[in-house]
Formats: structure tokens, sequence, C-alpha cells
């Protein structure tokens, strides 16, 4: 009988995060204060973020030590499986074998509390007492929540008013781990107020949600902001997964030729595939493959420059591939990819051609997803039907060439609460979208007009 | 660093389902032909049931080969882990070690593929084309949407209409696994065609709904109907958790004191309890404990006799503990243990003393709940809640008797999806249910009428 399963001891756990800034060919631009259009300085962070956030933010090091009291959080659900897909080889009839790291499993459902339990840990140790955060759909909400809990921190979730009302199972997940959720416009803040005042029935959107969260942090000396993507210091804490990947395929003397991951913010897919990526710059042959929606496909057609990483222009100036600020994605369900930017390592790493890339469309995604479910039984998140559609896909490659390649991608959540994109799907309601060029001509126009790293 | 997680590989999956019938002290009593009173004969089943799955139903022999095609799948998830939930040992203060069996890790996120998957096996192997079963909630049949799924066979799920309205999500589950799932009562049968025509606005019922399973199964060659509990074939397939804990166990030297499972028809206990029985009947010192909600506390306080399966009185007459099958417990959260009566082999073992029982009343079981998840992160099924209820009961007698006792509860299902009830709890809108004493009174009545065992 095959063992489908790569299980890693918990004795095994990886103690340090690798920090790709110590390898990069090319150093990361540094972000730049928009009024000044001068580098931002850590202290200009320091009413959002904690300093010791900050300062692994543009730590160089090779690798920082994981404290003990993050590691015995993360050890609630990790190492995480190492799975091959045999029954999938078998269906597409393939030579390749297609492996997934399996995400999925943690209490929140995704990747997403490699981070927040990290973050918690920080600005609790810095003297923080509460974390405040924006949400769309709800699950980097929930994995804040879970982090600020299990740290006896308190825990403000501003969600998107549509999808708080939309959506209540994720805002009652929020609850259950003593979070304090609401909607997005709110009577909390001034910016909220003041858009209510103009709108009362206002839908909300990402982009006020994080105006919202950052006033709410700036204006209490105990409380700061979270970012469940993007950041480097994201990204880092994220590589807890490739590094436990490289260890269960090591213990079984296999290596990937390719390893893909979705890309939205960017960090389940830089938590994969960095540590890949150190061995690739060391010389080894992999191939990282960054994949997208094609109705917001930043890193296949978006510019590289600087541009606010929100909608209402309240971060700095970070170097990426960006669609523009003002980008409005196609309402596709996967809505962990609809960011109209990308993050800075990601991008400077895509810019450098280390990392590839690739578009897929919707419908392509939920028959990857369809079809996943019915061969390996598990129901993955919309967002990962893309990292499934091009595993797929270099399997159906891979066949066509005769060739034995082992494919990996990263498994980044499940789909059991949202089950709504897949009905649309079946019902044949789902439809196709791609950005029209004058659209991408646009964002072209707008990052033109911003300092050129 | 301390290990929460009891790995077991995937080459020491047990071979063979446990079959407990062969040990028990008093042997089951037949079920018996409601017209005639007289016990059923195998081919009575025949129309309802594939032969193969009624041989062992009624076989006696200790061990029964779990098939290689059945094993196959159940790799897909299996074997889960045991864990030692090491925070809340931490956070009770307890000198006891709390275990627990994790069956939420499956793609329906509970214990009931085990048997759907088997079942779906032997149908497929007899011949048989498309199954037919009823489901409340959904948790059931979108188990056996998996099943049927992985072995081509067609799926027809009778989902009671007023879950099919407010639960989409189960009922999406089921049609990404190729199920068809109407709602009950249903224009496709005579019986569910009568009770629209009489109330075209009925909510339905789980016995309406089995009604109709079974009516669409009798009437077609090529199909048959499934159950998802309460039979002994399907105590049978369960046994593998158990078996899988025996052998985790032994691997670090650990057995435990006490076993736990919740009970609603009694799979999810039968599966983790019956490895460990047959110890016990050995001579071995171990507690088996069976849990159920104060509001349908069938084996706390129901009479032992004969009764039907269902409300509709379709089914022979079974040797249960029984709160009458015209019961209607109150309207609890915990859907999965709102059944009138409890599986055969269980009853049996609980009349034989050889299983204890407690009942857990609702407001418990969700304050154990959420502080399960608040410690140790992961959100269980409301169901699930009465096993760590009682296994946080345990921990904190151990405490008290500055005892260390090792504690074993099965977490047969999590609850991502069913995540309302615990919204009421957190706003105070969650009572307690204690059943009268009258109401046991009729239940007694009722079963002095039958046939006695």
């Amino acid at each position: 009988m095959q063992e489908n399963r790569v299980n890693l001891s918990e004795r095994e756990i990886p103690r340090q995060w690798y920090n790709i800034q110590a390898d990069m060919p090319n150093p990361l631009k540094p972000p730049l204060n928009p009024g000044t259009g001068k580098p931002l300085q850590p202290d200009d962070l320091a009413p959002v973020f904690p300093m010791n956030l900050i300062e692994q933010e543009v730590a160089t090091e090779r690798f920082i030590d994981i404290p003990e009291e993050v590691l015995e959080k993360l050890l609630l659900w990790r190492p995480t499986p190492l799975v091959r897909a045999y029954a999938m080889e078998e269906y597409l009839g393939t030579p390749a074998k297609i492996y997934y790291k399996d995400e999925s499993v943690s209490p929140a459902g995704s990747h997403k509390p490699n981070t927040a339990i990290a973050q918690a840990y920080y600005n609790k140790v810095f003297g923080i007492k509460r974390l405040t955060t924006e949400t769309g759909a709800g699950q980097w909400g929930s994995a804040l929540s879970l982090g600020c809990n299990l740290f006896g921190l308190e825990c403000k979730v501003y969600m998107v008013r549509v999808s708080y009302d939309q959506k209540p199972y994720r805002r009652i997940m929020m609850n259950m781990w003593g979070a304090n959720c609401v909607p997005s416009p709110s009577e909390d803040t001034n910016f909220g107020r003041k858009v209510l005042q103009e709108d009362p029935n206002s839908p909300g959107s990402l982009g006020m949600a994080i105006s919202e969260a950052i006033e709410d942090a700036v204006n209490s000396e105990a409380a700061r902001y979270s970012l469940g993507s993007v950041l480097n210091h994201v990204m880092l804490h994220q590589t807890i997964i490739g590094l436990e990947t490289q260890k269960q395929f090591a213990s079984i003397n296999e290596y990937p030729d390719v390893v893909i991951g979705c890309v939205g913010g960017g960090s389940n897919f830089a938590g994969i595939a960095f540590p890949f990526l150190r061995d690739k710059i060391e010389g080894k042959e992999v191939e990282l493959l960054a994949v997208e929606p094609t109705a917001c496909p930043t890193l296949t057609r978006g510019p590289f420059g600087y541009d606010f990483g929100d909608t209402a222009q309240t971060t700095p100036f970070l170097p990426m591939f960006s669609l523009g600020h003002n980008f409005m994605p196609p309402p596709i369900h996967a809505g962990g990819l609809r960011y109209h930017g990308a993050a800075p390592l990601v991008s400077q790493l895509v810019e450098d051609e280390l990392v590839k890339t690739r578009a897929i469309n919707q419908l392509q995604t939920y028959e990857a997803g369809v079809t996943w479910a019915r061969v390996q039984g598990m129901i993955v998140a919309p967002e990962t039907t893309h990292a499934v559609a091009a595993a797929i896909d270099e399997a159906l490659k891979a066949k066509e060439e005769g060739r034995e390649k082992t494919i990996l991608f990263n498994l980044s959540g499940h789909g059991v609460m949202d089950l709504s994109g897949y009905e649309a799907y079946l019902n044949g309601k789902l439809t196709d979208y791609s950005l029209p060029e004058e659209d991408v001509e646009k964002s072209r126009e707008l990052l033109s007009k911003h300092p050129q790293p």
C-alpha cells in the first residue's frame, strides 16, 4: 500500500524562519513617504506597528529565531502534513508526482494563523493590549482573532459591511475567539462616521475598513494595527510552510521540480516558495510559480512601480507590481486574490525573473476545485483552486512530455465556509473575466506619476 | 518541547474491523417483524439493503477484513491523529492527561465517511447503481455523497426541508460530490406527494425523509437505502477509530482510564469504545462513557425495549433504549443527538452495565465548546461538545482527587459549518432542557405495549 502522507514529528519543527532578504540578488527598494518621496524611517511606522515587528520588516539576517511561545501555539496544529495526491495522479494518468502541503488544518482553516500568532506574540511582548485589523470575507479577521485570543490580547476587526451581513459564519468564528467584529463603515471611528453621514447604507470596502482599523490603532497608545499579507514580516512568518516541506521531502529523498502557490497579497506563495527560492539562488534547479486570477492579473500584466498598499492612500508607497491602488477587480469568488498589488518581496523576485507567473480564468479554477473534491475528497478554498488548476496543468504537461516531474503546491485553505462560489459554478452561473488592455494602460499611467523604483 | 500529536503511519492502519458481537456476554436480541412479532429473516431486508451488508449485520466473527478498495479511500485522510490536549490540561490545572482522537479531519468533517465509504463499496460490488438516504442538518447526507462519489454510485439525499432552506452549505457540499439532494417532502415519491397535497408548506421531518428514501430504494431494483448510524454494520465500520487509537496509545506506552463519546444513534461512540470494551470484557480496567443531552436522555432515562427505529414506523422493531418512536426532542442545536433511540449494540452493552452513561445540559456543553476553542483553538461540532464537556468533568474530578488519570474522547466532528448554536450561546439566547418525568413515563407506556426483549 502506498503512503499518501509525509508527517513531520513535532520535534523536527523548524526553529527559525527564513528571511529571503539575506539572499536576494537585488535588494528590496525601500518604502517611500508619499509626501516627501524619501525612504521611510522605522520611526515613521511606530504608531502603526510595534518596533519589534518594524525591526523584522527591515531585518537582513538569513534566519530569525521563532520564539518558544510562538512555537508552542503553532504546535496546536503544526507541522502540517505534506501529502501525495495519488488519486489525482491516477485520475489524470500522469507520470508526474503531485504533492500538496496542507495548510487547511489550522483552526481558522488556512495558513493565515502562522503570522497572526507571531504578530500577536510580538505585540504582546512589546506591551500592546489591543490589535485592530480589517477583513473582507473574514479569513484574516478570524486568524487574527485566534492569535490574539491565544495571547490574551483584545482584537477589533473592521469587517466590510456587505460581507458582515452576507457571511455571518466568519463573524461568529471571530466571536468564538473573543474578538469584537463590527461592520465597516462603523460609528467607532471619525472616518466611519463621516462615510455613514454621507451614505448610511454604504456597503463598505476593504479600503474603508483599512482606514478605520489604522485610525483606531494610531489613536490609542495601547493599540496597534495588524496586516495579514504584503509586508516583509508576514512573508517571513509564513516561511515555516516551506521549511517544513523541505524537511518532509528530505525524509523521503524527494525534491520538487516546481513549487506552486496562489497570489493575492502573496503570503501563502512566499511561505511555501521562499525556502526553495534560496536553493534556486544557490544553483539548484527548481521552478517557482505564482498563480493569480485573470480578473486581477497584478503580476502577469501590472506594471512594477511605487504605489499605495490601500485604496484610501493611507500607507507608504510600496515598490510592487500593481494595477493601481484605485483598481476595482471584478467580483470573482476568490476574494483573497482580489488585491491590486502584490507583496514587495514577491514583486522584486518576479521582476528579477526568479519567480514565474501565470494567470488563470475563473471557470478553469472552479473546474479544478470540483475535480479535486471529487477525486481527492477535500473541498479547497476558491483562492486555492488557482494553485490546484496550475498543478493539474503542470501534471498534464508532464503527461504530454512523458516526464516524471515532481509538483508541489500549497493547499492554503479549505473551502467549506466558502461554498457559494462552487454553487454558482455548478449551476452554470459563473463567468470568466479578462482584464481589458485599457485598464492595464490606466494602471501604467497611474504608476508613471509616482516615484520610480 | 512536548509532542501534542501521535501519528500512525499509513502502513499501520488496521486491516480488519472489530465485531463486538463476538465478545458480548449477552448476545444481541434479534430485530422483530412488527406484524408477526417474529425474528426478522435476512431476506426480509433484501429490498432495503444489499445482502453483503445484511450478512455483516448478523455476523459474529470477531474480525472482518476491510477490503483493499475501502482502505485505499479511507487513506485519503486516515489514520487520523491522536492528540494530547496539553493546553487544556494546563488551563484546567489538572494532573489528568487529556487525549482526543480527531475524526474532524475527513473531507466531510466528521467520522461519518468511515461507514459511508464502506457502504458505498459493498453496494457497488453487489451491483447496486444508486443509494438513497435521508439527512437532517446534512452531516450524513454529505458523507454518503462523498462515499458514493468515490465509488461512482449515484446518490439521492432527501433532506428535511427546513434544513434544506436554512442550511444551504451542506446541500452545496453534497452537490460538490455529485449527489442529488432534494427537500423532503418531495414530489419524487408517493409518500412525499401525499404529504405535500395535505400541506404544501410542510417543513418536513426526519421521519418523513426516511420514509421517502426507503420508498425510493425499494421501488427500484438497482437502488438500495443507506443508514448512517444505529445498525450493527455501521458500528462495525466505525471501529477503525478505536483500533487506530489503541495502536497509537501502544506506541507511547499509554492506555486510557476512561473512553468518552457522545451518543445520538451511537456510531461515533461505538467506533472509539468497542475495541476498548473488548479489553474490558477480557478483564482490563477501563471505563466507557456514553454522553447524551439532557434534552434527549435515551440511555440515562429511557426504557430498554422493542421500538421502531423511525417515527414513521417503517423499520422493524429494534431492541434498544428508546424514548418512543414518536418522541419529539426539544430543539437543541446538537441535531445529531436528537434521536429517540440508540443503537441496539450500544443499548445492550448499557443494559449489561459495561457502558456508563451521562446526560449533560445544553449550556454546559456550549460552555465546554467555547472553552475548547479558546484554549485549544479548534471549533468542534455541537454534538462533540458533549464529549468535550464530559472530558473536562473527568479532568476536574481527577484534579480534586489528585489523580493522574488518562482521559480519551472522540472528537467526532468540527463545528465550522454549525456556528449558529455558538452564536446563540454567546448572545445568551440558549436555554437548558430537562425532560419532564411524565414524558419518560409516556415512553415506558409505549414500549410496554411492544414485544419485550
